[in-house]
């Protein structure tokens, strides 16, 4: 397993192929070093707090990966990747963003069985084999789904540009040719790999677009323009909160050629689907982690400035307090169950039970706003309005500052103002907005879910019930 | 175990002392029938449908007993008990009832054995010795627990007539004599035993209203004073939903003798608490399953009737199937999570999670009335004006109303007819305003598990979670 | 203008042709006369708490009318309903129900005005001279909108059986023949004039569908199958909450003949939908009063009860209160803002704001579940287990029930009895769950005003503002 | 009345009083130019748009004055200056921010004449002298109210520190002397007059804190320390969006001398409480005009992006634009109809109804993240991850940028990507961070709203209506 620092080291010695602000940059570009110390985070391997969740025995090799490599086989694997997220996620500030790749990874061991199993050909040899190497690198994946769309009332083969999503434009003896551009790839500048799987359900016309491959991140072709989500610099108030940022890509492949070995789907269309609809129910089941942390951080933070006010006992508070908790720990428990529930594929990966996994994702994404609102009601105006932390730095200035940050006189004005620096940073920067977003889309909508949810669910088994009752027997 | 007839014989021999619309009736009124009904329910230990649910194995004798009689000694005796409380529920059109025996005994095994520790008094096992009857007569317990409380705004000792929570007025070489009154006791005229249990946290001055123990249902000196919620009688067009009710009964002791063998807690006050707190952590885990059964019965009819109006496929309508589904199924979720993380007491009984208990309590808490709303939106105005069920008796007006009651031409206007009658007896009944009231506070209202939840939760870990993002060291 | 009795005595003397429980009954049924005390209270103009609000000077006679049968000729008129009606629901528990016709007559004021000016045919001086006879007599006019509509993706012309929706079967030179039927008729058995108006916008082809017209409720060929909601009788505690409620009406019109002048539309298909549109305005004007009206009994009951459990100081509880006050008093003011800035329609009548008018509607019927949530959250469990009244008639029960009912002692056991009795008949009884639906679906379901809204809405306008503020020009 | 050029010239005339990351920085620093900008716009009394709005005749002088240092005389006067606040914030993306000066003003002439009757104090006239010099000078007046209030459960007199609220600390010939410090003064480091007003009800101890006055923005011993809410940068995208902000001064009084001309209560406690709770019901009312208008930025940015994504006719799309505007018009109506019903005060100016404004500010709180969220909802994921603007600059990777952001083939390459750079802007910016916290706490968090109404509600009258329905008589 590598170290964080080998993990840079492989970084600084990749092509150059990110763009940012107009330009191109290296990969350790200080706006995108507070993603890199997110998923250095994930190395810490031999940290005592995570054991026995941050390691796992590979089921081809038998050795130790990381977890973040490894495919679930038992129920109990399932239950340390929630937690594990939930824990990293807390220490980051957010999301731990590696989850992509073991999301990726087992949704492709278990549609290339099905796939290999279908036709005669050895998608899941060539996937384990591919596993074995990621595995053995322990890399960094990076999971491009969401295709660009174009018109959304309309196929990837109905489009005016056919390459409004990803698609093959060759097939020759070594390998293919793909051209498109998959959009919101967090991650992208600062992984080694790209896995690109389909975005929806394909239909017999849309054979083209039906493609799962690997390329490293900065084969040629391949383009990335990133923007970068970066705490706002603080000069002297160091926090970790302030550490740790993340970077999206909208990446573009301009012809890139992929050979077979990495090529893990190609033109059957009704595993495109499967393939589509997998990877987002581990997505989502990785969710019922993170977004617990999520939850963790709202929680804490809204119980800290309570306590700063001198308001932490006020029922109103309390009632708050109660309702973020039901948030977090109910997303978590549709985990649990989501887990101790799952079945075993063909491939012998364990996949959890979809719908518990779906309502999970959808009571957290539509919950959200409701969390940075109440975590607003609790905090005040003042992270809204609270002066740059630079005037502190004058004596004269931070004298007046100080006297009328104090709240609870037990609180020394330098905890005041750092508390509120979080919560400002919490509620009120631009990472706040993003925040936002991906709790509401990342991983899927909470249309997304209930897409997923009713498609899945057995509403015949309930009429059944409603007939019974009602006495309709015809 | 018994059969539903050796029950209903029994109930049959009972002493008369309920009370029911200015009268003393026989145990086997028809407006108690439909009760009785529902409790039947659970004496077909035999039903394949329930295999591996129904029956376990007594902890004390090895011998096979009825699952509402049994300790639960393993988390999958709490995954089962969830289970088979929402298939029965789903049986009846609502709660089954049974559950609060099963939950009291739970409850009483823990905090038993707890104050025997602490104490020289033999409580655990006194305890044992009836659980041991209780399971060889497999008898239906009453748990009696919520006081009738006077002024909320004082304690039992404080309260201006001492008999406002239920209270030891003597104690003797042979028992105690109890005075007070419970209410809310569903199942009080059709069990056979009543277990009464402490309601609240007890102060030191408390001793006297510390008090556990079980009375058979017409012992000397207990009045049950009844409402009957029974569905709307049917002439001809017979079904399940119009057999099954409840009764709830104010019980009232007046003066009741109970021996010293059926007493388990007898002014410890520090124990009364954690047994309050106990039942309603027991009884909040089989909400997880019966609410879970109730949003079926929801969704069955929700899904029915837009079937018969030829809206299924509308996008609104499947959003509004899907948040039914997330409520039911995110309830249950959190009863599996309890399940799943239970950890056993000192007795060796299995008490489930108390958070995830709790946010699972609760969510069903907060969203019953959004169901009701859903199933009485998608239903249209109909159940409330559909005429009598007598007017179809008459060939003459059946023509019209028939006639006039065609929608999806493929379902024939007694199936609309039926389908239509159900959703007026489950919106438009006095039973549907039980149901919703039920559904708020049974078990606790949601305020109470917010109490639970916010008296419980490891603040001090959340807090020391902002204030490491914030740098918060000191 | 006439008094109750004589309006009493008018329908004891009309042809008998409702029928209830599968017999033919006369209007003065026990059953419907709490409907028929109802309508009463719209009798009493005299009444000083009524003094400028129940009485208007007729535009077309310059008499003085009743408001019920007033043309809305002011600003001031439509305020002046919105307050009577918000009065005269508080006295009767609930819906006033003489709405429907002033309403019904206000849009065909309009409407006929404006088919007349399309056609050569009187219908605006037919409207008139009905109106003037509807005035003199002072009647009581029921609006029978909504047909029962079959297969509910196809329009009339499309159904299997054409009379699933109103239509004319027969024109002849004195007059029409109609057949069909209307649903949710209100008021049915207990008005003086069925005023029939169109339910949907009409295509050309829905030609024999788009119709109007006016029936004396005893004609012959109309047939009424009611449904009575009535309130739990009462022994001995007598409360004006049970003496009110109100009858629903499937009415039949088998081959009905109506001569010209009371015909007021006739196939004229694009007037149809305008009136169908404009008569659900007036209404949902209404519906800004009315439902004022039940919030205020909602807000009542719980500040009440909240003061007799003795908790009427809590924060959560004044919150809640809060809650409801917000609820009732938005959608006065959306009634009002849509009052003050009704224009008048070219037959002189007012016309209401209707982005106003439905979003004041729009959120009465998001919300009334959730005010009978917080009714329920206050009240506690009692409402569904308190016993029945006839047990408090034996002097025995009397003493236990009166002694465990007290809570505040400053509030006697009568008061407390009679409040939670008032809470169960609000909460628990088949009037709640009329009242959960008529408040979600009386006047129009929340989709039909979000149909409403966005159909009318100017997006235009708003997205011209998003364009701007983008810089986008072209 | 004055011009935009002169206000500014005026501006940068005045005393350096202003800290800006760390240092003391000129009135028209770069980023205070964009709060400049929107105060510039209220100058624009000509502009047709505004007829009949943006200037009104003084009651004083009977000149004609801008409208933002008018006392409202009449209901109309309530009216335009709620339609001239939506129509401005419109304009500017949000805030107006002069309305604090009116509200201010208008309070102050209410409790001045109230006071100077009370005592022999002649507060009004010298109100009306300073409204004469502001009313002619045509000034921007900032209303610092919020103290920062130390330890938020003790009362003035009772803090640690006795600056934690404003006071005066000496009481002169010629005036007084006050220190301490308000937060959160939206406008102040380019404001003329800074009008200081009490923020809570004082008790007797507490008449020192009970003081109101105003001073020069500039005067001595007032300083500024500010955050800046500016609007992310554009290279060449320049759109309105980007060119206005605002800016929030911690207002530090370090012993300011106030002639008393200028001083308008000091120590009248009593009155003080009515200062504070009526400078709040004007402030609530301008809300009902503000959040409106971002109602209709919020409505139309997501009309926009629905049209742009070719899905505005998608049914759930149009329900959640019919959520918006029913938010927007709601809390609009609620406005109209507390003008409508404003009632005089002694001094004639015309004070708007209590309960109709607070509920509308109440209903505007808590909606504004649901608003939000129903704009993230309808953008999707693309405002969080658009590249930086800069990139298109680069011909390369414009050439992939403009390719892969088409949707609608009828909507340029150059409008879609203006349309989600403003999304980008509404949604993942700090700015929109702030306008959340603005949407919940300016003017009044919804907990102030919610004391408000039940302070003032007659919940006597609603709690007799309980008692007449269920017969309670004593």
């Amino acid at each position: 397993m590598r170290t964080a620092e080998e993990y840079l080291a492989k970084l600084r010695g990749m092509r150059r192929n990110v763009h940012y602000r107009g330009e191109l940059v290296d990969r350790d570009h200080p706006d995108i070093m507070p993603g890199i110390r997110v998923i250095s985070e994930t190395f810490k391997v031999d940290d005592p707090a995570l054991k026995g969740l941050a390691a796992a025995t590979s089921h081809l090799t038998g050795e130790t990966v990381n977890r973040f490599c490894h495919i679930h086989c038992t129920t109990d694997d399932l239950l340390a990747k929630q937690k594990l997220t939930r824990l990293l996620c807390r220490r980051t500030g957010g999301c731990i963003q590696r989850c992509m790749g073991i999301d990726a990874l087992n949704a492709l061991s278990v549609v290339t069985k099905l796939a290999q199993d279908a036709t005669d050909i050895d998608y899941h040899e060539r996937f384990n084999r591919y596993l074995r190497y990621f595995q053995e690198n322990d890399l960094v994946g990076n999971a491009a789904q969401t295709d660009v769309k174009g018109d959304r009332s309309k196929r990837p083969s109905e489009q005016a540009d056919p390459d409004l999503y990803v698609r093959v434009v060759e097939r020759g003896r070594d390998g293919i040719v793909v051209r498109g551009a998959k959009a919101h790839n967090t991650i992208g500048p600062y992984c080694d790999e790209i896995i690109v799987l389909p975005t929806r359900l394909m239909t017999p016309n849309d054979a083209d677009w039906s493609v799962a491959f690997a390329v490293p991140a900065d084969a040629e072709g391949v383009h990335q323009y990133i923007r970068a989500t970066h705490p706002r610099p603080r000069s002297f108030l160091k926090a970790p909160v302030a550490e740790f940022g993340a970077c999206d890509s909208l990446t573009v492949f301009d012809d890139v050629f992929v050979p077979w070995e990495r090529v893990f789907l190609c033109g059957e269309t009704v595993f495109a689907g499967q393939l589509a609809a997998l990877f987002a129910t581990y997505h989502r089941h990785s969710y019922t982690g993170c977004k617990a942390a999520v939850s963790d951080i709202v929680l804490g933070a809204a119980a800290l400035v309570a306590e700063y006010n001198g308001v932490a006992k006020a029922p109103h508070v309390r009632d708050k307090l109660a309702e973020l908790i039901a948030v977090g720990e109910l997303v978590f428990a549709a985990g649990v169950a989501a887990s101790v529930t799952a079945q075993p594929a063909s491939s012998g990966t364990m996949v959890p039970d979809i719908i518990f996994t779906n309502v999970g994702r959808y009571h957290a994404g539509v919950n959200v706003m409701h969390e940075f609102e109440i975590l607003i009601d609790l905090a005040g105006g003042l992270p809204a309005t609270l002066p740059p932390e630079e005037e502190w730095a004058n004596p004269e200035s931070a004298r007046f500052l100080d006297k009328y940050i104090m709240r609870n006189p037990s609180v020394s004005a330098e905890n005041q103002h750092r508390c509120f620096r979080l919560l400002s940073d919490l509620l009120c920067s631009s990472n706040s907005g993003v925040m936002q977003v991906a709790g509401v889309h990342g991983g899927g909508s909470p249309i997304m879910e209930r897409i997923a949810i009713t498609s899945l669910y057995d509403f015949e088994e309930k009429k059944a019930l409603a007939r019974y009752l009602a006495g309709i027997t015809s």
